[in-house]
């Protein structure tokens, strides 16, 4: 049986999970194209340096690496499909009008398991947004986002705002700070440190501990400590997505929440599904280098469905019709038509029960098996 | 521009293209599924020496290997995804009863390309039915690859239909050739060498040259030289076959064509669609080996279905809906349900010819932009 392992992370799917994990993301990329969002497919693997040049710092270190003797170059089989995006959309579709909007789906390989996501292989799917990054664009994403998961057959759905360069907005304005203590108030708000930001002296950020939770209520309080409007086109901003999410979906915000948000420019998000433990997807705003140096600004969302999938693996004998010797082909051929799957038998060994079929075609009636 | 270079054989897929390689996998595993095969989802690697160890030669020497710091072990990408499968079979699924029906659909990535495909990464699907070889499971099997294909988008099919072992049985009866020429004479009727045969002392082979065509003429001539019914099982059973595919396909027979069925038994078959050269996809009978050492028969078919891509990619902007600023957002939801793509202005400098729409919505109408 040794020959039947597997790597570390990488496993096999089987009935009903494999289908149910085709069809989550039928559904989601579904939802998304229905946005006009255009697919593409980027290949599983590039050139090592091709894709570090892209990837975050932290993901660069995380490549599986293939040795391609035909180019005498290391591949790197990608761990995020988002750069690859941004790759193609900065060079092949260069020309195309702004926005553009794509979207992806794919397997990603990573080199380490998280012991939130035990899996090295995983799917991961999104879209991307380029050439804006106004309210009403990040608007648009979140509620992408949030329609894709629910297609995606997830329940309860919330999606956390947060605001990555609060403090330097705040520092730079009405909560001065020297350059020198932002990255210290920084860290003492991701730990919401009440103590350590008195001793510190910048007491001004107690009040963003307390601006997180429920949107209604956290954007109150955000509020409360703009006295000067530095924050006006931030807020209104939220404001304008949050109305645009409706009740698609729980709202809070975290404004202060920088954790994998250090590539986002003024806006990122998470999104959270009843049940589940962490986040099953993320998304913002940022900036996109091309190779020629010219900027775009950019919103966009990755969501990482597989946990859904125990969730929407239906039991595979609900609609499994056997087909005894001797049937009418065309009455079978109608039945599928009709969306059963049938199960032909092909001699007289082959038990419908045993197979796993729910019904059995008589003349050209499914009569289910008692 | 460097960056944007990919490795050879690998490459981006564009809109529509990437839409339509997605609908392409997605239509043809429907079929396939229809006839009651489950999916299942191996993962794109394993440990080099597991799939080696159940790949034919020629693909182990073409394996893209990966370096695995965390099982401080060789993997490799899966270039076939058929043994994977057959992994399957007989471990994890090996309690579960027999025939088997399992599917898959996903990429494959090899070493080098060829002349014919010189993609490295290409997408395989396809069925296995695992437990029997027999004429009625091979005919079941011909048919969902031909169904499949269909349901891909491809045009007129054509299924050629071979005997890989047939030289060893005629020379076992009816035909007698010593063990040591067995080789020589099926390298002969691979190059169809008549006055090879002949001086090689086979003339009794020379019919099965001329045994080669649309499968009704082909059959009549293999029967003319089988006095003694020595293939008269394998004659019924590609009866069978035939009739099942009925006008389905164009059925062709090519009796002693061997190349790429070495590992096939009794039966090979090649998958054509007119306007492409070379074959699409190819299956037939073989046996399975398990780790434990047991043999069970099986019967499957693999699609590389890329090639469909051109035919099937839609113009994109068919049913691209521009949504104004200020539109119904109900209006919207209802046109997306409807199956319209929509593709909302963010700001008065998105246009819509631009954005590639081919109607505007006026209230809850779509209107043709001129």
């Amino acid at each position: 049986m040794t020959h039947a392992l597997l790597p570390e992370g990488l496993r096999d799917r089987l009935p009903p999970e494999a289908e149910a994990a085709a069809a989550i993301l039928r559904a989601a990329l579904d939802a998304v194209a229905g946005h006009g969002y255009e697919r593409v497919a980027p290949p599983l693997a590039e050139f090592e340096e091709s894709l570090v040049g892209r990837l975050k710092s932290a993901s660069a270190r995380d490549l599986l690496r293939v040795v391609d003797p035909v180019s005498q170059r290391t591949l790197a089989l990608r761990p995020d499909i988002t750069t690859q995006v941004g790759r193609i959309a900065t060079t092949r579709m260069a020309h195309r009008a702004r926005p553009l909007r794509l979207s992806y789906g794919g397997p990603v390989m990573k080199l380490r398991a998280t012991q939130l996501r035990p899996e090295r292989e995983m799917t991961q799917l999104g879209a991307e947004l380029i050439g804006r990054d106004s309210a009403a664009a990040a608007a648009e994403i979140a509620v992408v986002a949030i329609e894709a998961l629910a297609a995606a057959g997830a329940p309860r759905i919330t999606i956390d705002l947060t605001l990555p360069d609060l403090v330097d907005v705040l520092a730079a304005g009405p909560l001065p700070l020297a350059p020198v203590d932002i990255a210290r108030v920084r860290c003492l708000l991701d730990a919401k440190d009440a103590g350590g930001l008195v001793a510190a002296g910048a007491h001004a950020y107690l009040p963003l501990i307390e601006a997180a939770g429920p949107f209604a209520e956290a954007v109150t309080r955000l509020r409360a400590i703009d006295a000067d409007g530095a924050l006006a086109t931030r807020l209104a901003a939220l404001e304008q997505i949050a109305a645009r999410i409706g009740d698609a979906a729980q709202i809070t915000l975290d404004p202060t929440e920088r954790h994998g948000f250090e590539y986002q420019s003024w806006l990122g998000f998470s999104l959270f599904v009843d049940g589940l433990a962490g986040e099953i997807g993320r998304g913002g705003t940022y900036t996109i280098l091309s190779d020629t140096g010219c900027e775009e600004p950019a919103v966009g969302f990755s969501i990482y469905p597989d946990p859904l999938i125990e969730r929407v693996a239906r039991t595979a004998a609900d609609h499994r019709l056997f087909l005894p010797l001797g049937h009418d082909q065309a009455a079978a051929e109608a039945m599928r038509a009709q969306g059963w799957s049938t199960v032909a038998a092909l001699d007289a060994r082959c038990d419908a029960r045993a197979l796993g079929c729910s019904h059995v075609l008589d003349g050209a009636a499914a009569v289910p098996l008692g």
